[in-house]
């Protein structure tokens, strides 16, 4: 008998995301790299093999390491390297082909003298979302970090990254799509100023807001997103998927209901969940979204209008619902509830995620 | 070489955070059962034997079985049992003396013809926190329990549990103070009640705001407290501990610096403090205080004042700081990270604790 709470995944609905990511990049000529941080699951790794993809992006040493072991052996790690980590780097680096990125002149200069086998470098550039990178226009920065980047030999310059993560905090599909457009528009100034000198740089780029939702990455080689295997209620409410298209569900049992205040409790914490929340109305958070779930068919439903995690400790998740649907819960039954962030739900129940199929 | 973030807890703080409570057992004739969802650690419980203790409190079944197997054979099961997990408890319950709760009639009823084992029994009532329990004024429902729970040969009733979680969401010390007597209000009513026909019956009770806080718990017969042994910045900012009371630490690198925002990138993400967080001024949010860190004493000091992690994302932390501390902070440098709520921290950091001694 499985142990609950276990995490769902649904592969034909994961198939169906894929697909769809994986058309929209061979139309536009992307390369996909899909980021392997929301499910680091090798079961994944291997649907994503079945559409063509062989190169991939992870966001650390430790997850590098682990798909390289497991036959990756074109990995982007998507974390501006630092001097701890540069031991590991090398051991890697010197068994698959590596991508690593510095994020400034201050953080190469920290770093470059430490990395001592074969890296493919890029530079990461922040076109707004101000979490880490160098300005594009900082034409001046990126020519001596370019130049000190050819200084080793050990060091091949390939291009650029960005991480466009303001597209999270957008309020609507079209902010998404002006986002986009401004990060083209920085990155293809960027990009037409080095090809001239780097003819075969690319710019590498990437976040599921814009990759569900945009049609253009005219600057763009290479697509990164990785959550839109998943998806999850925060890209379902930013548009970036329906509902119907999330393809994990932590499933909880009901511990025990409360009729009179129209709430359950479940055994679904922040242990499982993670503490990731939205706002609906005002100021009431939702931990997740609760669906009916058919243990027969491994299939879960809709979700329940109303009904959501209004609140979580770290094994107790509390269930509100409309009252008149008190008659639909029942004490044992098993609950599918689709996460807020599905990539944070995933790391927690990395030890217990079951597939579908 | 250590890999980084790692989670450091400072064994002699916790010695000294777990004296202080197990003395305030001590002179008030409580026994101490510490939560050990806290920390989850073998070490940590070594050092609590030190003390005396030799009961725990567990909230999952899977930590039940993990401290089962390292000589801890007095074990409550905080979370209310259901359907699912009854094979795991029979399981241990045939090994070590393990109490279970029951959380409201209909809860008992789904599970109990289920135990097969002997198992300690307790009732868990709701003091006012409305996470789960039943009433302690539902005399009835009580009664009803009771009996059903004295039917079984296997299992013996042993009394009642509650949770005043609300001390978490308390404003200040007297509000603190405040939820405890009305707590020990309401059970010293429902002990005397029930002491008469059971007169071995016993109240176990216990949060950290409580269990720091109070000098008075005339009701309660046990101490179920977890969260003080580690403390965090929440436990600080309610007045529980002082900060330098918390005995754990993220020591995270500094991996680029933006002196021009006074801000610093740390690998120091989601998946390593939680999304938990405090508001700090109006509606800034806080991931954890920042404090420097000396790697060779492996101790850190006080939190730099105005310093502290201003978003997460999964691994990328960003800090943010008084422009004029930037000459503090050097690409590479180790900080430790105070977390704001250290449960969940410990539980993501598991498998990368290091104790300083």
């Amino acid at each position: 008998m499985n142990n609950f709470p276990l995490l769902l995944v649904d592969k034909e609905k994961c198939s169906r995301n894929i697909e769809k990511v994986a058309q929209k990049c061979k139309q536009l000529n992307l390369n996909l790299r899909p980021h392997f941080k929301t499910h680091q699951s090798l079961e994944i790794g291997e649907l994503y093999r079945k559409y063509g993809v062989t190169s991939i992006t992870v966001s650390s040493v430790a997850m590098a390491e682990f798909f390289a072991n497991s036959q990756w052996d074109d990995i982007l790690l998507a974390f501006p390297i630092y001097p701890q980590i540069t031991d590991r780097v090398n051991a890697l680096a010197s068994k698959i082909r590596l991508g690593i990125i510095f994020s400034s002149l201050k953080n190469l200069l920290k770093s470059v003298e430490l990395i001592t086998a074969h890296v493919e470098v890029y530079i990461e550039v922040d076109t707004g979302y101000g979490r880490s990178g160098t300005s594009p226009a900082n034409t001046r920065e990126i020519a001596v970090m370019i130049n000190l980047i050819e200084q080793h030999q050990n060091l091949t310059f390939r291009g650029f990254v960005t991480h466009a993560g303001q597209t999270y905090l957008a309020k609507s599909t079209n902010e998404i799509l002006q986002i986009n457009k401004k990060s083209m528009c920085a990155l293809s100034g960027l990009k037409q100023f080095w090809k001239e000198s780097h003819p075969n740089i690319i710019v590498s780029y990437g976040d599921t807001p814009s990759a569900s939702l945009a049609q253009d990455f005219w600057a763009a080689d290479e697509l990164r997103a990785g959550n839109f295997v998943y998806y999850d209620v925060m890209q379902s409410q930013l548009g970036s998927c329906s509902p119907a298209d999330v393809a994990v569900a932590l499933i909880a049992p009901i511990v025990d209901i409360y009729k009179s205040r129209g709430e359950a409790l479940l055994h679904a914490g922040a242990v499982h969940l993670s503490k990731e929340f939205i706002n609906i109305e005002e100021d009431r958070r939702c931990f997740g979204l609760v669906c009916p779930y058919n243990a027969q068919t491994k299939k879960w439903g809709s979700p329940i209008p109303n009904a959501f995690i209004k609140s979580i400790s770290q094994e107790h998740g509390i269930l509100t619902f409309d009252p008149k649907d008190a008659e639909q819960f029942e004490i044992g039954d098993l609950l599918a509830i689709l996460p807020i962030h599905s990539c944070l739900t995933a790391n927690l129940m990395l030890q217990n995620t079951v597939f579908n199929s």
